[in-house]
């Protein structure tokens, strides 16, 4: 079986045995956004056309998207593996597309995600979970079904304003600062919000506080920290790449909050699944 | 004597009387950001230069930073008149510039304002004071005197968000809102804090149920009662450009809290007041 995890900047390949063990692993920059409408097809023979044949392929990510090569309509929670089966959609014999998941909030807000329930189900942990990133998903799991779950802009808000505000002209990219980084995680928890928290970073610079490279640390700490705080749980599952996971395992920390860490690559298992799934669904044909 | 507010993008002159009224009044586009260094003198003269004369000049804003003609530097909290015209920094004969002033929070944390004062100690009001802006101002009055005060990114971000995040994408320019802009107030008040609110804005829309020209406003409504819930005030006084004046009392209104508007030229007041203490140190040289 071959998975797939197709996002917005990247390509991500996976050949699975008949254990669902990963044999052979290929990356590359081709995410949605670099390929236009119609080429799908053509990405996909390029990339990996050697490992096509019988096996089926099963591609989350935003492949499944408005963008991508066909929209996989969103599956509601509470959303398990027989819900996100029941919405996969074959794009081509044998090559299907798993759909994203939606819910709304206590006040009716909608979120959306995809590709993360993918990580989600394969890391088969109930509990919350938590995967960073431009957009982190805070996800609920109860009996492996994904139940509700919330999005924060943390990562988005932290680039843009590193790359276009007047606190990113104050920074200077150097190594991570762990020092700054728990000062701002310890700061999201005073008074004032984070609106006025973001102001701080300038005034502390401005009065010799914090210095040029300290100042980026001290900002990611801060949107961490106010993300992790809109949570009250005392232990989560972090699912991510390694520098970023541990920098919220870091965060969680300074929180009072146990975090376990899992690799994302943990998608596959659920791809898998889901193949072996289909192949059930192809049987009763 | 001659009032000027000269900030970072505008300089506002006003030519008053032996009573303080505006007789007067002159706007150009010369904030500092437009002004050399060194420039400064030749701009005053450039665009006021047939009012001066023997009236003293007092001017307030940015003209006093780092970048500006001369750095006055912060006064400290708690800051009256009398702390504020002991700051006053002479940059030639007659042309005086009003220092900025800095607190720290109870975190100690430090923030800086620089031309607020002026406009605060203009307003003539104790209580708790809004200025609405870029870097908006909530200040703390007592007995005439600034005790403290705490600056929200709130402007900063609204435009950072719309102009380079993803949720400027989906955003039309149009007639503000102002049921979307009641709503994202009342949104800043539920469970998940402003980072998840933000991913609202896009989720909203995704769904069809924010319009592209809505967006914009339901964001700003978001912002401003982000900043508005960091206050527990019932009553406070907002100063401001007519238009972002009216839009913060809707949102305090939403809130139940009074608010009530006072216009921003109340700057002059305090100007000339300075001026006036000016003379009387003079008279004891």
């Amino acid at each position: 079986m071959i998975a797939i995890d197709w996002g917005t900047t990247s390509f991500r390949a996976y050949r699975l045995d008949a254990q669902g063990t990963i044999v052979e692993a290929r990356n590359a920059p081709k995410g949605i956004l670099s390929v236009a409408p119609g080429a799908f097809p053509g990405v996909l023979e390029a990339e990996i056309g050697d490992w096509l044949g019988d096996a089926p392929v099963v591609m989350s990510g935003m492949v499944g998207s408005r963008q991508g090569w066909v929209e996989a309509p969103y599956v509601a929670c509470p959303a398990g593996f027989e819900e996100i089966a029941g919405g996969l959609r074959e794009v081509r014999e044998g090559v299907w597309i798993v759909p994203g998941v939606s819910c709304r909030d206590a006040a009716g807000v909608p979120d959306v995600m995809r590709g993360e329930e993918t990580q989600v189900l394969g890391a088969g942990r109930d509990g919350l979970l938590c995967l960073p990133g431009t957009h982190s998903k805070w996800v609920e799991v109860r009996n492996g079904r994904i139940e509700r779950f919330s999005t924060y802009m943390t990562g988005e808000l932290y680039a843009v304003l590193k790359t276009h505000s007047l606190l990113g002209r104050m920074m200077e990219e150097g190594r991570p600062d762990r020092r700054a980084f728990r000062e701002g995680v310890a700061r999201s928890g005073e008074p004032g919000g984070l609106l006025n928290h973001l102001f701080g970073v300038r005034t502390r610079a401005l009065m010799g506080e914090l210095d040029a490279a300290a100042s980026a640390s001290y900002l990611s700490g801060l949107l961490v920290g106010h993300e992790m705080r809109a949570s009250s749980a005392s232990r989560i599952v972090i699912i991510g790449e390694r520098m970023l996971a541990e920098h919220y395992r870091d965060a969680a920390q300074g929180l009072g909050i146990e975090a376990e860490l899992v690799e994302p690559t943990c998608g596959t298992r659920a791809l898998f699944r889901l193949g072996a799934m289909l192949r059930g669904t192809h049987a009763n044909k």
